[in-house]
This record gives C-alpha cells, structure tokens and sequence, in this order.
C-alpha cells in the first residue's frame, strides 16, 4: 500500500464527464489498495471567469478579496469531484485548504506555504477515505483566504505530497509527459520517460507550461518524485501500465540519465531586449543601468555588455513582455539621461531558445555544437546566457522554429541521447 | 449613529453593474455616519448553476458536499462587492461563515443557526470599516461549511442583526416592499407601510416570496425590526426618503395597525387535496389516516371531517404538491384499506386563499365578510381553516384570481384599510 497524491488540472476536470472519469480513475487506485489525496484545480475556465467579474468590477482589485473570490473555483470543483467518488461507492471528503489547514504568509495572490498540518487529512486515510484537497489556496495567520499565484494546484498537491510522506506524487494533465520539445514544433519530439529536477527546473522557467516551477523546486526539496501523466487515457487502464506511462522526474541520478547531455529545447517569445547605445563606459556603468530597473521589481534576464570602443559601449538586456512598458519608461526618462546613452532601442522581435542537459556539467563541445547549428542555419546570435546545465541563445523571433528544429536534429534528441565525442 | 444590517438578494446582486449599485449604496450609508453589515446573495442564477452541476454528476449529491459546493456562490459575491467598495474608497472586509464564525447544526443543504460570535465583526466595524459577511451559510461543530436551505441569506441577515445588536436590518430586494396582495393578480395591491411579525409569518408562508418564514421568525424571536425595500431606486436616494420607502415588520403594535384589521391577501396553487370518501367512522380514524402520513415526514396543512351519515364519514386533508406521489402511495396501499375507505381521491385543481389581519384577534365579522364576498361570486368553498389572525379557504383553482380580487375590494385593501361595523 502507498501513499499517492493525484494533482488533476483545470481540463482534466473541465466537464461534469471529465469529472466522472477522474472519479473512476481515483476509484481504481483505492480499490487497489493506495491512500489517495486529490488535489484538483478549478474547472477550466472558472478562474478567468472569475477574475474578469473582478475586472469588470475594478481595475485594481483588492488582493485579499481577489484571493477570496478565486479561491471558490478550487472549492466547487473539489466538492463535485468528492460527489462524483462517493457516487462511485468510494467513501471521499473534500477539504478546502483553510480546513488543511496549508498555513501560508499573506502575499495574496501569490502566497507561498509555510506550513501544513497533515494530522486530519492522515486521520480522514486512516479511516479508508480518499481526501480530495483544494489546489491553489491556504490560510493566513489572521485567518484569511490566500491562494498561490497561477497553476498553484501543482504547488499544493507537490506541498501535500512531502507533509504526508507520500510515495509519489502524480501530476495529471492534458499532455502524456514532458518532451524534448514542444511536439507542435517538432513533431519528431519525443516524451522523456525519465529526467531529473534540475532539467525540468530549467525547463519549466523556460517556458514549458506543464508544471508551475515552484512545484519542481518543492519537489525537489523535499525529494517528493514526481510524475508528469495524461489524464485523457482510459481511466480504467491498468495502474502499472499508467505508472508507465508519463514523466518520472526524479532525483535520483540514474545511469540511462547520465548517458543524456542535452535532454530538452526549451524556447519563449516572451521577452523584449532592450539595448542602450553608445553609453561612455565609466566603473559602475551596469549598476547604474540595472540598479533603477531592479528597485522597480522588473526581473531582468539575459544582459549583454559589448567590449568597449573609444570609451563608450553598447549594453544589452531583456525582460518579459508584461514588463515592456515599465521598463521603456524608466530608461527614456530616468536611466538613459542618467548614463549619457545616445540612444535607447526596445526589440520585441526576439525569442530565447535553451537547450537544457544535466551532462552538459561534464561534457564540454556541447555549446559550441549549438552555436554551429545554428550558424549552419543563417541564424544570427544576438545574446548568449550559460548556467551549469543550460545554454540560452536570443535570437530573431522569426528563427525561432527552424532554430528548435535544427537543435533537436543536431542533438539527435528524435532518436537517442546526444552523446559527444569526449564522452 | 446606527448599527445597520442590509442584505441584498440574487437579482440585487446579478451583474456587475448591479454590485456597483448595492456599493455605491452602501457607501452613502457608510458616509452619512452609520455602521453597516452587508450580507449579499449570490449573483442571481449561480446557485442554481451549482446544483445543477451537482445533480449532473449524481443525482443524489453527498450533502456535506453539496454545501461545500454551494457556499462558493456567496462567497464570491461578497469579496465581488468588496472590492466594489474599496474601489469606492469605502474600507471594507467580505468575511465567509466559517470566519466570523457562524455556528449551526449539521443538518447540511438546512442547516439553523446555533450562535454567532460578532467580536471580530465588532472589531471590523470599530476600525471603520464596512463588514461583507456571505449570506446562506455557516460551519458545523466538525469544522465543515453548512449552508441553511435556499433563502438562507435572509436568516444569515438577521442572525447578524440579532448577534450585534442591530438598530434595523434592511432586506434590498427587486420588490419594494409587502404588497396587501400579488399586484400580478390586483393591479390595485397597495403596498404596507408597516405590518407585524404575526402577519408577515403568516404571509410568508402562505407563498409570499419576499422573505424566508424562518428568517421572520428570527426577527421576532430578537426582536429586530425588518425593512423590506428596493434595490432597484437611485442608489444615491437619500436616507430620509430611502427608510420611508419599503415596509416595516415591527413587533410594536402601534396605532395604525390596530386599525388594519385585515392587512392582506395571500394565496397558493401549492397544494393537493386528498379525500377518503365513505370511511367507517371509528373513534380515532383521524389518527389512523393521518398519524401515517406524518411518519412518512409529509406536513398535512388543512384538514376536514365530514360529519358522520350512517355510520360513515368522508375525511379531506391537503398537501404540498411535493408530496403528492409519496401521500398517494400511502394512502392508496396502506392508509385507504386499513381504514375501510370506499374510494381515495386525490384532487389538484384546488388552491388556498387567506386573509391575514392582526386586527383579526379583536373583530368579529372578519370570516363572514369572507365567506359572503366568495358565495357572491358563486365560488364554492371546500375547505376552512382559521387561526387568531387568518382565515383560509380552499377552493377550485380556476376561481383564485376572482377570489383574490373579489376579496381585496370587499375588505377596502386598495383604499384604506377595512374597519368593521363593531369597531
């Protein structure tokens, strides 16, 4: 018998159907045996729905009330889906995430868990019932509703995961995995049956949209292992069969994990590169650009400084697109003046494509293969960015395709693990 | 300064724009002074939305679930109209059931109320700020949400009331008060100034829908004084000209109400007549015919025993239309033969009208008038019942709107109110 957590997102419970299936597909694990707890998003739609009442109503919600309306998806959804069991003949519980409790610090709309208090989720398995949770909401210390921030269910069912101990923690989604990259781009893309924290981390905050990052950092702190799977298969499909199935993500470095230098391309069309030219390069230039767009809270992520020539140089760097404005404003009025640059320029037709490999630690040349690649291809490279275990590259938006394709080819990612000649 | 409770229905609450009204309302009241606890409905249709998502996924919803899923309607109301009121600039908290607390039993989908603690309420209101509290629900003594039965919102608002000592709890609806009958039926229905807790209870449940029986009830047993008004006016109408409007339910038994000895007509095509024709007339038939239809939980409201001819009697009840299956089942298998009955029939085609008066009590000639004003307008009366302060027929249904009509002029209800000879 195991300890199982099942996280089913918003179009996974998207019908009164949808609904049912989860309510058979939960069946049959307690009806093998497992404790489950069942975290489940709100159905599809509803928190849009919800937060444009709220935006119909002001454009400047308040948060705590914003938390307070949101958090009713998550409680619908949670309580249909325990009807949906009990009429199944499995004996289920919902709870809301103040009845948990999930204690969390009062950053509303974006709360983080402090703390959970397993003992009546423990005491509601031990008397033989499945424990449906809601996904995305806590408490407060004054006793106020606060949710997690966008796809915090993942958040919540990795939290519950690692308070109870669970064995594993399932995350069931509209996609059979994680792959090596996104397969309407690359239809050769392939699901990895197996990869490790550390790559999907890189891969989640690249852009791939199948788990909220934080969940992967909770995972990975807790060591829950995690598995990324379809709930779109037969609900009935034979549970050693469906742990088949999907992604493992673990932290057990294993050999066949070894064996992958590059495992995934990751690419976003969410940034805007902001170039000051001609600045005069005095000591400090970099912070004085940087300082002001940091204490505006604009998280700043690849930045480019050209060599200096005749005392004045070019400098570069991107944000996301929701922060394009601010940013604009603060370097026309504030910085550009502040520096002496010649000329502030915003490019919005740029993407970030990554390839992302836990053996990129030990092997070298895979860099070099990427920049060759792409050269190959015509692609100019305007920035390049390196951590450990990922190289990014901005490049024109409009290569962003042909360059995903080229990669995906060159590290042979459609047919085995890229293996270079130093290994 | 006043302590004043205001609650606000379904449709008062239906759009954004309608949730803008009910803010900017209370926003006058706030600003003139006053304290103000505002439990809104929620948005008209969306508990219907959620029962009918329920009753999709099972057609006999688990209760606690039910509750779980049908607070959420309330709940996202009130931090909706929150931030209607922040936006306002008006400071103000949306609290659900659980967090004031409001106690009640676990009698789930019909809870009542056990105790509310208004200290955090009270604290609310001390710093300034106006108090959203959900209507229609509470928590049990297992910490699981209840809700109190459709219409609970009422009862929540003057549960509040009671709990803090409220100077008046105004209950906003899309009506503008109690009317002396239906104005669908009698155009010249004039609406009560004031009326009394007596005849309000016995109008409401004669099927007036303006206010839930049980929260008429509450009012009287705490004595807080009712206002029954539009949401629909000018929410900027001032306050002198807003309390003037509407009706009052007050336990004081002033003046003008003695005067009133009939105050109004209600009626009802709710019920079913049932008679057991030819029936041995035994000593205790009545308990043999009625004693199992109150252990199948059916409320019997009419009752008729014929006087006995040669030994037998024909004996007539009604009930509500709900019960109709489930009453001739009984009566049909067990109730009928056991007694010896000739023939059961069961007849639809029937409905209520009463006359309701406090002024009843103390004049005689009421029910005559009555029973004149019908037999002018050649309608038969199969059934009577009377209380201190109603007097009920059961007629053919087809002669309702006659009846009512025929009965609000004969007791001067479009004029001024009938006083009679002996007064």
């Amino acid at each position: 018998m195991s300890l199982i957590v099942q996280k089913y997102g918003g179009t996974s419970m998207g019908s009164v159907d949808r609904i049912k299936n989860v309510a058979r597909r939960v069946a049959k694990w307690h009806a093998a045996g497992h404790q489950v707890i069942v975290v489940p998003s709100a159905m599809s739609g509803e928190t849009n729905r919800l937060l444009t009442l709220a935006n119909d109503i002001t454009s400047d919600p308040d948060p705590r009330e914003q938390d307070m309306l949101a958090a009713t998806g998550e409680q619908a959804s949670s309580a249909l889906l325990a009807m949906a069991l009990i009429a199944e003949g499995v004996p289920a519980r919902s709870f809301t995430g103040w009845q948990v409790p999930v204690r969390t610090d009062s950053s509303y709309t974006k709360a983080r868990i402090a703390e959970i208090d397993g003992d009546s989720i423990r005491a509601e398995l031990d008397a033989g019932r499945v424990v449906v949770v809601t996904g995305y909401q806590g408490i407060d210390e004054h006793g106020y509703i606060t949710t997690l921030g966008r796809g915090g269910s993942d958040t919540s069912a990795v939290a519950m995961a690692a308070a109870l101990g669970a064995d594993e923690c399932l995350i069931f989604t509209d996609v059979d995995g994680v792959y090596t990259t996104d397969p309407r781009v690359v239809p050769q893309a392939r699901r990895m049956r197996v990869t490790s924290f550390e790559e999907m981390l890189e891969l989640a905050s690249l852009g791939s949209k199948i788990l909220q990052i934080r969940a992967v950092e909770f995972a990975g702190k807790f060591r829950v292992p995690l598995r990324v799977l379809s709930s779109l298969t037969d609900p009935l499909i034979p549970i050693e069969e469906e742990t088949e199935s999907g992604t493992l993500i673990t932290f057990e470095e294993d050999s066949q994990m070894e064996a992958a230098v590059v495992s995934g391309i990751a690419f976003s069309r969410d940034e805007t590169k902001f170039s000051l030219l001609g600045v005069p390069d005095t000591p400090g230039v970099a912070y004085s650009i940087l300082g002001p767009v940091a204490a505006a809270n604009i998280d700043v992520d690849m930045i480019l400084q050209n060599q200096s020539v005749d005392g004045t140089t070019d400098f570069s760097f991107t944000v996301l697109h929701d922060d394009y404005e601010r940013t604009h404003e603060i370097l026309k009025t504030q910085v550009g003046p502040a520096v002496g640059a010649k000329q502030v320029i915003a490019d919005s037709k740029v993407c970030k494509v990554s390839i992302v490999g836990i053996g990129m630690r030990s092997h070298v040349g895979v860099a070099s293969l990427m920049f060759r690649t792409l050269a190959k291809e015509g692609i100019n490279i305007q920035m390049i960015s390196t951590s450990e275990i990922k190289t990014s590259v901005v490049i024109e938006d409009k290569y962003m395709e042909l360059a995903v394709r080229a990669l995906h080819k060159a590290f042979e990612l459609d047919q085995d693990k890229y293996i270079p000649d130093d290994a």
